[in-house]
């Protein structure tokens, strides 16, 4: 498959996820060697969406490269994190409980395995942006303050791959498109489980660090032993 | 298609959107040059409603025209809308959130972007009607409380196309059935995380008035650069 | 159509209303004239429910007539119903909120036209039942608390044909087998948005009377005009 | 069918019952006679497993038989669990609020008729585990805790056929695998149920600890009465 045919089909399956309303979403994939990542075009609803209209962007330049149509409005947002990240894919929802911590500039807290899973701790929130980012190259700005908020708390964007920004929504990434719209899925519905837990018991206690680094640990790195060899 | 076939589609289109429970929801549609509106029969399940059965009133009289069944009984409501606004479908659910919120007399706040994309501020709920206003004309009052609404807050039906009545439901609209429906599902969409944000953190800050401007305007009027072009 | 035909087919359509987990559900359908009531056999599944399997119910003496199979464990509670109210069918559910509500012995307000539409006022709860009352005839005494609920608060069952049994579940009821399954659809509805209200707004002003009179007169007796004539 | 057949016949079920989000579960079936226990392979997709992938594992030994894929991480769980316990099947999922009751350290009141006629009182939650038991032998010493939970707690895991792990999600048992199943449907059903009345009414009455027995009673044991004979 093409970069432009995987980006298709990965969006479409985000589409179906249930995680994006209307066309509140959007997934590009890079190709590092190629120097350019692919992206969804703007405001183009999802049953229309073909392969010849993902748009391809380079990373160099951020400029479009050989695509007739716009790309997502997002796209700024896009090649900051790839130039700051090393992941392979990056998807943007408005996928509902994770948009509404990110309404309440709330990080999602990592309150039992199935977060540490995947997530090894809490899901961050960017500071709200200034009047001068929200004005001039506000989606650039976007992909900037989630950098800073990674380099500010000193966070691995690799051991925490989300973000929600203030105000807006929620950002995950992983190596591929399929684990970055995972990262998507679970994201929801940790936020989910999080925030009925604040509603009944907003003190419950956290679960220790080495109850979440044994479940993170035993499915990433090289002591892994979670699934085949 | 003729006006009858348009409204009966989108009248479907909208009992497949989930924003109606049981015959708790119309759409209707305005052919301003013929001076009539088309609007669903009352109390008729959708699965029976075929285009004959629309029915057709006259916005200068209010009377039905040339159709056999009796037209929504909130048929009122949206003459006096069509006659108040310039918007061209109007849309009557009793979506849940929504209408929860309606029910509480609480306006649903502007809390991120998913909402500033759609309408540029708070989703406003009208004053309580008074026994007169119910015991005579009630439908008819509904639209006139509703169009007071907008005048007391000096807020444009364009800007804002949605309202939630006091104690019943929420009214939505747009230049066309397609866009009606829309803010119908966005509108529900920002009442459950508006809801879920003030359950959860009843004070989260407000985003900036720039940032849901840099939203709206992103997408509506001359500067707009989202979708294509 | 057989009487237990329509009941079969009328638990089936209950199954599929979303209302019923696993088998916490049932329906009966009285035949005044023949002096019995239809209802489902106990502890059967739905996909294994046949009319042959239906079992009637004298209500003069309560036992079963020409049947195979036991009735539901709840019918002694049917059987009270029928004798007390004038209704034609009975729905037991323990769909979730209005269960919830059933558990937390909290009536459901009348908070808005939805309900209003349906009910004309509050859905009541009735009290806990003594020791006494559930060691023996546990089901039939389940009835009479209903029935004296419904005297002791001076309420119509057919202008609130709704109830709810302390600390266990709803049970709705209509003229006719598919009025008792909207009665049922209708109150989990209103049921889940009075709960989002008093968890967001615990101290939301009611709707005045005269709007819930307004909205069930409008569908309800003499001066109704809502639906054809 | 082979036990295999039915394991893997049984973990479709699960998965299609939408308690389980992505791999987040696991199913078991034991044959005593045989001295072997039947479970999912570790991180194999539902839509990727068939019976040939199905895990046998000694009761006695704990070690693999005749199988070629590595047994799910939380084998030794279940071990554990058929060790201590004389259920016949036992089901681990992530089930959304079964899982926040386990990460807020709550446990699930018994608040009805709903949760009595399954289990005859509170689902309890585990204590906190040590670092020492997290870091070595996790998986046995989660079951090991879930066993202490039941005997300092005086509670039969036949009446009471459920579990919550602190900070971690629910396991649910029975004597075969639909019964195990129907427990963790049922356990986060009334999860829901009393989350909501939770939120709602904090200080809401419990049962009458003679209703429960007599729902739970009306279904299990010598005296019941529920279904057909």
């Amino acid at each position: 498959m093409t970069l432009r045919e995987q980006v298709c089909r990965a969006n479409l399956e985000l589409a179906d996820s249930g995680l994006v309303i209307g066309t509140f979403g959007n997934l590009s994939l890079v190709d590092r060697a190629a120097g350019v990542f692919a992206i969804k075009p703007s405001g183009v609803r999802y049953s229309e969406l073909t392969p010849d209209k993902i748009v391809l962007v380079s990373i160099d330049t951020g400029q479009v490269v050989d695509s007739t149509l716009r790309p997502s409005s997002d796209t700024p947002t896009h090649l900051e994190l790839y130039r700051a990240f090393s992941c392979g894919s990056i998807v943007h929802t408005h996928s509902e409980f994770a948009t509404m911590f990110a309404q309440s500039r709330t990080a999602i807290g990592c309150m039992g395995t199935t977060h540490a899973d995947y997530f090894r701790g809490d899901i961050p929130v960017t500071r709200p942006m200034t009047q001068a980012e929200v004005d001039v190259d506000y989606e650039a700005n976007t992909g900037k303050v989630i950098v800073e908020t990674f380099r500010t708390l000193a966070l691995s964007p690799d051991e925490v791959p989300a973000v929600l920004v203030a105000n807006h929504a929620p950002f995950t990434w992983g190596p591929d498109a399929a684990t970055a719209i995972e990262h998507a899925r679970v994201l929801e519905f940790v936020a989910r489980m999080d925030w009925q837990a604040r509603v009944m018991a907003p003190d419950a206690p956290r679960p220790d660090q080495f109850l979440v680094d044994k479940h993170y640990f035993r499915k990433h790195g090289q002591g892994a032993y979670y699934g085949q060899k």
